[in-house]
């Protein structure tokens, strides 16, 4: 390696100072994006510049970049900085293993196949598959394909040309419809289904949508259930889709990347019930869970799923006996950053019950959150809370002026989203720091700007 | 973040004994699969464990997990340690920016657009665009979704169903015949052409496939040309190839994951000639730039292309007045993680001209370790090298037999590939810390295992 005496010392002192700068300045000044590149002087030179200055260089920007572990920051379904897991990534990096083969990764591999039995046994699938891949996206992408693949078996060697269709609910996430493009499903054969006052997707509609589609000769390939909606946090009735699916003989994912690791928490089990009945589940880490970015997880009720979809002889690569543990032969990628250690670090300092307790406490500053809005007539709940985000208007307000302003005076970073045409405001309980006097002090700030800033209203 | 404290410290502790033990022991003991995870404690807590515990437990994992970073490993087409990239992973990680928004990654932003900038300057494309994707095999796929889409204009919308061919060579990346499976064209569609005596793809033998095809109804979809292929690191006719994809208005891409950033060496540009002629090109930062996994880019030649391909409305995401720099706009992920900052980091320490050195340095030592094989009538050259990578045999021995023996005896680690049906062992020249004497050491090391083992001849 590059021998810069001290490099570690002075990783640490970076660290040091990101810290302490997030606790006097929890929310960054916005910065002029036409004029960044200059200001921090971010150029590539064309001669290499000396250590120091470049750990300057580091500095300056990385104290100008928006703080996503400051307890102000409720604008993303991540939040909070875990040692641990920033111990574990360094570490991972330092190691640079290519998690394709057990020749190169060694016991990087093991980390990887435990976590993987690990959340198979937490969502019920019992002797199940899965693979690492770079974000929740890609995990529903992987899905998708492997349902396109089962309902024409002749798509992967041959291509795929029949006209099929995807179920998702209006809520869900962008990817099925970003997805169905790229696996030549086309986007249009998403089709949208209705969802009920609690964002949760109508299985009365659903059946119905397939029903007029096999009548015009359409065929479904596969249902995408939510397990905590993007905006809402809802979740869809697993068990009655469930149920559809079976009937209908399709393809029943369940997208779990925001809610999935809510199913370690004994309170919210009732709303996956019939969850196990799935095919396929997409479970992110670094949502809920406090890994840096990214770590999602495919899982696989069905082992042989990935190998049969994903496999290709590549000679130069897969060169070992125990062909069962080459872990690149069912990935969708080929070189492939191990995003398993940083978890397993986490996973170590706090274990299964750990994050159950965590969880529990989010849930209830989620409640906090909306006591106060019923307290206050300068609040108004918009959709019942349904796991850990919670929607709400400040009553008479615009809530996209109301965030922008919050930024702008470095007071909070929060969000919004659209609810039946109504346009709320966000807030995201996933920062396992957050106290309730955290959550107090962000509506604080909210009646401060409708105050003094002299807003007007819609 | 949880506050254990002195985190830092035990880090800077643990990057201290990984690198003094790989002073020591270069290549691991190989593990045994089956026993590693109880010979490691590497189980899932029920309850979370002390920090000193786990640091314990990530400490024996670490220096069990074979070293990519020792002078003695020449298995793969990355090697090495750089302290300013795991620098910039590691705040990269604190930060943990989801590179979609301006308004989460702010000035990170900048960064990738410098460095896509860059890249397109040296590759030739002027005014073209970009999109960091998790590895080389992912560029690809986004290369080659755009391609289909260009051939079928509604494959996006309505789904993909027309029989079309992607043109490849016989030792291009599996990710091409992978790629087409995922994309509903068709692993069978994907013709591989035969290469030349030094491993690159027979322009007139394309031809003749693309004539071929099209006299029986089937239209070329896209030409993927190598540049630094798996095994020989060859280089593909680029200016021939692009007149062949432009005779025919094929899109032409070039797989630079391996070899692009030879472009950056003068010496090499000769190999390149023609290069800008190409639509799209792969560029992987992780391989022979130093920056630990994954940092891969594709390029684009006309902007715009992107955004047509991938863009899907998100209205809880983007919610900024300025859309030009939305780079979630962009990319095939939703959420993603922040791989430009390791890029940059390292590129500040080194400069262009650092690089440029670097690789001309590395390229000497293959010919001087093509110079050991030339002297000494125990080896013999396979392929001539065409850039970092060497193969050869050693003459009356089983190469696979030899690699297994030096990764069993911990005295190298290095793969072993097919070329015209000879099996060959693979030296790759990626580690710039690299010197003659580690190269001289590891054919010193062959010899010792052909004496001292007793191996059968094949």
């Amino acid at each position: 390696m590059s021998n810069h005496e001290n490099s570690w010392t002075r990783l640490k002192e970076l660290l040091t100072d990101l810290e302490e700068s997030e606790s006097v300045a929890p929310v960054r000044k916005p910065i002029d994006s036409q004029h960044a590149a200059s200001r921090l002087d971010l150029a590539l030179p064309e001669k290499g510049i000396d250590f120091d200055s470049f750990m300057g260089k580091l500095k300056n920007l990385a104290l100008a970049t928006p703080s996503s572990a400051s307890k102000q920051f409720f604008n993303q379904l991540f939040a909070g900085r875990d040692s641990a897991a920033i111990i574990g990534e360094t570490i991972a990096a330092a190691l640079n293993s290519s998690m394709y083969t057990w020749r190169i990764a060694g016991p990087q591999v093991i980390i990887e196949r435990l976590l993987i039995r690990e959340l198979n046994n937490i969502v019920g699938y019992g002797n199940g598959e899965g693979t690492f891949s770079p974000g929740g996206s890609i995990s529903n992408l992987i899905a998708m394909l492997i349902a396109r693949n089962r309902f024409d078996p002749n798509a992967r060697a041959k291509g795929f040309n029949i006209t099929g269709t995807i179920y998702t609910s209006v809520e869900g996430h962008y990817s099925i419809r970003k997805n169905a493009g790229i696996l030549g499903i086309g986007r249009n054969n998403v089709r949208e289904i209705h969802v009920d006052d609690h964002g949760r997707m109508r299985a009365d509609l659903l059946e119905e949508a397939i029903t007029e589609d096999k009548k015009n000769g359409i065929e479904p390939i596969l249902i995408n259930a939510t397990a905590g909606t993007t905006v809402r946090g809802a979740f869809d009735p697993f068990t009655e889709i469930g149920l559809i699916a079976r009937r209908h003989g399709i393809w029943f994912h369940v997208d779990g990347a925001f809610g999935g690791p809510l199913l370690m928490c004994e309170q919210m089990r009732r709303r996956f019930i019939g969850v196990e009945q799935s095919d396929s589940f997409t479970w992110d880490a670094h949502k809920l869970m406090g890994v840096p970015l990214t770590c999602s997880v495919l899982l696989v009720k069905e082992k042989g799923t990935l190998l049969h979809n994903l496999y290709e002889q590549a000679g130069y690569l897969y060169q070992g006996d125990e062909d069962e543990i080459e872990p690149g032969m069912t990935s969708i990628q080929c070189g492939r950053r191990n995003d398993a250690l940083k978890l397993w670090s986490i996973w170590q300092v706090r274990g299964r019950v750990g994050y159950a307790e965590q969880f529990s406490k989010l849930l209830g500053l989620i409640r906090y959150a909306a006591g106060i809005i019923r307290n206050d007539p300068l609040f108004s709940i918009v959709s019942e809370p349904q796991s850990l985000t919670l929607c709400f208007e400040v009553v008479g307000y615009c809530s996209r002026t109301i965030c922008t302003k919050l930024e702008e005076q470095q007071r909070a970073l929060v969000g919004f989203g659209n609810i039946d045409n109504r346009v709320a405001i966000r807030l995201v309980c996933v920062n396992p720091e957050m106290e309730e006097e955290d959550i107090a002090f962000f509506f604080e700030q909210i009646r401060a700007i409708t105050k003094e800033c002299n807003l007007e209203s819609r």
